[in-house]
């Protein structure tokens, strides 16, 4: 073999999750030194949205230099806190997209007119999908990702929860699956303590990005690693 | 879900790689602290052996308190360095379980009447297959794995090299596959650059060790971790 076979090219990003913070630091938070992209969940802010707040969110949505942003307004069927209408929630989505916000994060059960919807306001649409009890068979896995690219989103997240280390292996496997079957991003992981490593390894194998925790807000989901912790054990295992 | 779902209840266990070391540190290197296995390269000692030297690395052997031993004597075939008559590599094999050797590592191709042969002279046999040029595909993987996993050994190995981040995830699921299909444990890592977590993500899916580097000794294949720096990953992403 020659020298260089099988030398990592990919470049990694980290999306760093605010989930905690008030209106005052939001501009601070949006230009994090440790991520190259944040994710917005609206869901989980302090104090959630008056309109008057929305307004000054969208300003700071606009100052620059800040990072790519991903809004997300999780409802709880989907492991979020949002409990309002869906229309309010989706109402959300696009103001922030109309804002500036690069991504939307749209649940995978929203449909399609919604996507149209939110890449008018001017948003790529990650369309995502949460199994917070289990990680169906392989199968089920990628009938369910089918489903989903054929929904024209521009990329596509798929988080399980482990309860065995194989979980990790079927769930890793859509990456790559995505990308040769309908050469589309997946962001896919497993959540809980056993997929702990998946969050570092689908990195390895073609994730686009993933999530991690900030200092000074709380993890969105079990298991995530911090900004700095993962840089680390990117920093080791890639050469 | 219960509190405790899919918690980590596995052990893992480090294999250093004994390769450079002299006659004189041997002793010490046996009762290594940051390792629970230790492989001794037999092909790659300084100075390799003279029956009397041998019959010192024996008595070594004997010694107590040691970490368990893997004895290999990998041929050029297998990217090792003897170089020798196929008798006298398996002869010295033979003589390291008689005097102690926990585990002998056998090459695929070493014939089953050997492995018959070594374990009657008080070893267990981990059966080996190295690919240091590419991962072939999971169908001719996964035929490998049964032609092996009939022939009696006490656990496998199989290591190739990634050219392809897909090519870790096909040879990590042959872990769990292993020992679903034959109940056997199986060692399956990929080498290289694009392999390097692979190392790290065996343990996670029920590999019974994997192999670490030594301060003092150099790395015995490409992408070898350290046993400090493999631990503290273990400790990152195992919680």
């Amino acid at each position: 073999m020659s020298r260089g076979a099988g030398e990592q090219v990919v470049r990694f990003s980290l999306c760093g999750c605010l989930g905690a913070s008030s209106l005052e630091r939001f501009p601070e938070w949006l230009n994090h030194p440790e991520v190259e992209l944040l994710e917005w969940r609206m869901d989980r802010f302090a104090g959630k949205f008056s309109p008057a707040e929305m307004k000054l969110f969208c300003e700071a949505l606009r100052g620059k230099p800040r990072r790519s942003l991903i809004a997300t307004n999780r409802p709880v069927r989907q492991m979020g806190d949002f409990t309002g209408q869906e229309r309010l929630r989706l109402g959300m989505l696009e103001e922030a997209a109309r804002c500036g916000a690069e991504w939307v994060d749209l649940e995978h059960d929203a449909g399609a007119d919604n996507i149209v919807r939110l890449k008018e306001a001017g948003a790529r649409v990650l369309l995502s999908w949460h199994n917070p009890a289990e990680t169906p068979p392989g199968k089920v896995l990628r009938e369910k990702l089918e489903e989903m690219a054929k929904l024209g989103a521009d990329a596509l997240k798929m988080a399980t929860f482990a309860q065995t280390a194989e979980d990790n292996l079927r769930v890793l496997a859509l990456i790559p699956f995505a990308k040769k079957e309908w050469g589309i991003d997946l962001v896919a992981f497993c959540m809980g303590p056993m997929g702990k490593w998946s969050r570092l390894a689908s990195l390895c194998v073609g994730s686009p990005w993933t999530y991690v925790r900030l200092e000074g807000q709380y993890e969105t989901a079990p298991g995530q690693f911090s900004a700095r912790e993962l840089r680390a054990l990117l920093d080791a295992v890639v050469s």
